[in-house]
């Protein structure tokens, strides 16, 4: 392809393209959109970028993103800190904190295990985990890593490895998602849900 | 949603939200992406897209995107300086080129006309066009606006804009697309594909 450009703006392309979920032809659209637009516009999402990434940094007790040393959730007196959700990354604690089902604090391993890519117990933040465990009163570890091969693996790694804790190690619940159709629902989630049948209380009966 | 991380993120994902064809949830994953990349590549990423805005202005000639006062196109000696493609956007030089089909200049018009919108012809380099037409030894003008209602509206005020300029007029070829189904085309398309029917020449015979 002809880049009528020089290199400046294929620069660009290429530099947006190596964000998450952008491809080429996104890329090109975001491109061509900010060469577009005021100066002054482009130059605050630019700072913007910069200064976020200068001042947001891992919380000291729980590897969430943070702009102070402690995150807001750790630093807030009204959580329940007997209770510690562990999720891969600081995207899933905003996912569960949007539900309001959870006051407890979080524990953030930054990835999940992946033989194949290299990573390994040491490479997420397993060891800060073990290190809160004899610090802090945790009564129970709750895994909240996805539902995929990866993140059953490290799940299943972390019920082993904190067997001798003395917490209690509960994981997310499994079964049909709500809103969706039977007749649609995957065979895995399927025998899962159930395996997971539960007696309808007496309360709702 | 709380958001735990004071405004910080919330300005970034808000400017990423404003890009084109990023909704929501992809802004807050690249934002979340880029607090978790190096700093020199988020840095190197900000000072493209300043610096891209900064070098990249209009051709004097043609209003594509270019680096110095002429594109690269116009200042082609072996380009066809008969024949002038009018697009609207500087994408649609890229994709014409990429064809390979075009030897000629082309003139970006930076849009295209939508009453609804304020947009008129003095909002567009329509002018520009004419000025081009006055100095320069044209001899076709290949009006190619998207195949919409304000792209065909545009060559529309074109055609009758044009007709006295002593130029020749042409329009890009509607017709069914390469690689689909006749089943499957839209009714205008199959429609305008019939009315614009042709003989097959003796040669493919």
């Amino acid at each position: 392809m002809v880049d009528p450009y020089s290199t400046l703006i294929g620069d660009l392309i290429d530099r947006l393209e190596r964000l998450p979920g952008i491809g080429p032809k996104s890329a090109q659209r975001i491109a061509f959109h900010l060469l577009q637009t005021r100066d002054d516009e482009v130059s605050r999402l630019a700072s913007s970028m910069i200064e976020a990434r200068r001042q947001v940094r891992e919380c000291v007790r729980c590897c969430n993103l943070a702009v102070l040393d402690e995150c807001e959730i750790c630093s807030n007196a009204r959580r329940d800190r007997a209770r510690v959700c562990v999720v891969e990354d600081p995207r899933d604690v905003f996912a569960i904190e949007r539900t309001g089902a959870f006051n407890g604090l979080y524990h953030v391993l930054h990835g999940s295990l992946n033989p194949m890519e290299g990573i390994g117990p040491e490479e997420l933040r397993i060891s800060e985990l073990l290190r809160r465990l004899s610090a802090e009163d945790i009564e129970e570890v709750i895994l909240g890593t996805n539902p995929n091969l990866e993140g059953e693996a490290t799940s299943m790694y972390l019920v082993r490895l904190l067997h001798d804790e003395g917490v209690a190690v509960t994981g997310l619940a499994r079964g049909l998602p709500t809103g969706g159709d039977l007749e649609y629902a995957d065979e895995v989630t399927l025998g899962r849900a159930l395996l997971g049948r539960r007696e309808f209380p007496a309360a709702e009966i």
